[in-house]
């Protein structure tokens, strides 16, 4: 089977100017590869005519399908249609059906539509229409010596419901690609260098159309492994088959597999066991309740939460007395436990946690310099505190806080239940 | 003044499979952008040697600077350090000052050196080394016919520290580029094709030398200005005057410029007005918080937080009364509005603000179907609560949740200040 290659332009100035962050290439790169295509190379130009068209005559050499995100607008800064049009030697003509679903979408929303959205209708007469559910510029599929141009909106939420809603099919009854599966390990609380030295032995003799990588991020590592071959079950047995082989080594720092969030992990294992949380935050300051909560059916165990970023609110709401306050400061091991604890009474939870620190930049001392963190965990079986020391970033505390504290209650759900 | 060309390479499959986001290469663009230097191209490409090869062979054609991240780690799928070595047909040699600064990084953080960690001290020869103070791949500048190659890791906090401490210095000496200036009008609260329509006008008499581009966002439009010449104090007096021209008529759709977050606008707007804020959420499950917590000074304004998730908190914390929930349900005008108004009391805050809805992508019902939202905002003057209705999408339901609640502090911190 041979493989099918496909390139993604970006194009927007706002893109090149580093003004925004281009998550849509990234998730294009993620539904081709499961249909089985491979994305050689992504490339990101701006709202230059001469530069587009270079650029498009340059990529379809090499690849079977491009993938063109933005440029679409109603507005006079996006060039792509008007370049599609010249590049395919074909002229605008008004799309009927275009014109209807825009002017449906006006009427749905209540909205008088203007001439600059009229506009958007007039489409290169070589192109075939795709619908655009949640917009105005319409997608265009362009077929040309059994090499596919597509071109789609910028706008992440339009763009994304036109390709699963449409694209994903059209691109896999042309092309017919080869398969590739992935499986990645999802790590917490161990280093990169370290998770390598502990599975040097494993990684040495994984099979040969095994490929593995190491994914850093913040707090985290990744082990993604990748297979390539004709049947995605056969790939899946072998990917599986190696994993079996290197849990066992690293089974406590494992959390989850491909795209599950630790959060997800915790909510799971909270569901499983059938706890309910309360969370008292001080530093992390609605972060962790914000990840707790964005998944669907948290309601099952998230009670509620407490921001209690003032001292007021520790004594009033938390019953945190002012002594201990005063005595050992509200980032402190003393403060902390109570919080964990008093939430989880006061709201009724199985568990309670909690965050006190300096999440800086300012705000430290010699004793407790910034970064200076306490978390802590609250069941029936008693109270944990952990002291963190991070950086100096208040963004990044706040980040490795609530991932701390994911991974305080992942461990010691498993560790008591 | 002539343009300098600059291009950014980014290396990992990773990436290209769609793994995970490219933030190295928006951050890169933007501090490019800054100096002057003119970013034409970004490019993704895999960890395979041939292609690395040759898109480096290509890129040095048109442009006086590449910068390339990723692949430099420890680990065997890592390649660009290698493929270096080959194009500049140099050999790798160790580097002492390198393993100096990786061998003090290691006794800073109490952890023994791994021989894999001590390989990343191995240079090409003809690289001149820079300190990489986060971690253990240096970053590598390469000088060849004027122009400039650079290497740096592709883990985010190592390659912006690389390059805020050296690379950034070394550029602007090396290079003398030309200058851009930009300035960015953000709005909330219209669509693009309305502001569009709104200031026509404006647009069309724009000085020759200044670019106008829409970006929308989620629940967001900014306009970019973009003035190129010689002179910044020129250029910057020339954009303002634009903006003096175009502002009377959308006023109220502006909260800042720039970089600036509406919540850095609503902390700002807080701090000015002396008043401090209490929120009590509920569908935003903290996300409103978290973002107003994320500013550094944040509890010169914000008191603490409620997230009542579940109706007993609801009753118990806020004094909702059962019959008022029972008759009207969670999600309601009365019951969102009594959130924002106790919350405050019970707080003592000056504001109080409150968010109840169905996030989704369950929990519907016909009358009250996903996406009805009601937020509300209460001071001492009273309390005023709205009616939204979104999308399907949980996540887009919180964060425009969250948006909107923060456009309408803004707007009642005004009104009534």
């Amino acid at each position: 089977m041979k493989k099918i290659y496909s390139e993604i332009i970006t194009i927007g100035d706002e893109i090149l100017y580093g003004h925004i962050l281009d998550s849509n290439a990234q998730w294009l790169s993620l539904e081709l590869d499961k249909l089985g295509l491979t994305t050689k190379k992504r490339i990101t130009i701006g709202d230059n005519e001469e530069i587009i068209l270079k650029t498009l005559k340059e990529s379809i050499i090499n690849n079977h399908l491009i993938i063109i995100t933005g440029g679409l607008g109603p507005t006079n800064d996006d060039l792509t249609k008007k370049c599609l049009t010249k590049f395919f030697k074909s002229k605008l003509v008004l799309n009927k059906e275009a014109l209807e679903e825009i002017k449906n979408l006006f009427q749905s929303r209540n909205l008088e539509l203007t001439k600059k959205n009229k506009s958007q209708a007039m489409l290169p007469e070589c192109a075939k229409k795709i619908t655009n559910p949640n917009g105005t510029a319409p997608g265009m599929w362009f077929e040309k010596n059994s090499k596919i141009i597509i071109s789609l909106p910028g706008v992440p939420y339009e763009m994304k419901e036109i390709v699963k809603k449409y694209c994903l099919k059209m691109i896999h009854s042309y092309f017919n690609p080869q398969v590739i599966f992935h499986k990645t390990i999802k790590t917490i609380g161990i280093g990169e260098s370290w998770l390598a030295d502990m599975i040097r032995n494993w990684e040495k003799n994984i099979k040969k159309n095994i490929k593995l990588a190491y994914l850093p991020s913040i707090g985290q590592v990744k082990l993604r492994l990748t297979a390539t071959g004709k049947d995605k079950i056969v790939l899946k047995k072998e990917i599986n088959e190696e994993i079996e082989k290197v849990l066992p080594g690293i089974t406590k720092y494992v959390y989850g597999y491909d795209n599950e969030k630790i959060e997800e992990c915790v909510a799971k294992l909270l569901i499983k066991n059938k706890k309910t949380i309360a969370i008292a935050e001080s530093c992390s300051g609605g972060l962790l309740s914000h990840k707790l909560t964005s998944i669907s059916g948290s309601s099952n165990y998230f009670v509620g939460g407490i921001i209690s970023y003032s001292d007021s609110i520790k004594n009033n709401e938390l019953k945190i007395s002012k002594t201990i306050l005063k005595k050992h400061g509200a980032v402190s091991e003393e403060v902390v436990k109570n919080m964990a604890k008093n939430i989880r009474i006061k709201f009724q939870s199985s568990i309670g946690v909690a965050s006190s620190g300096i999440a800086g930049p300012t705000g430290g001392t010699k004793e407790k310099p910034v970064g200076t963190i306490w978390i802590a965990y609250s069941d029936s079986k008693g109270t944990i505190a952990k002291k963190l020391k991070f950086s100096k970033n208040r963004s990044l505390n706040i980040q490795l806080t609530s991932l701390s504290l994911l991974n305080m209650i992942r461990i010691y759900l498993i560790k008591r239940s």
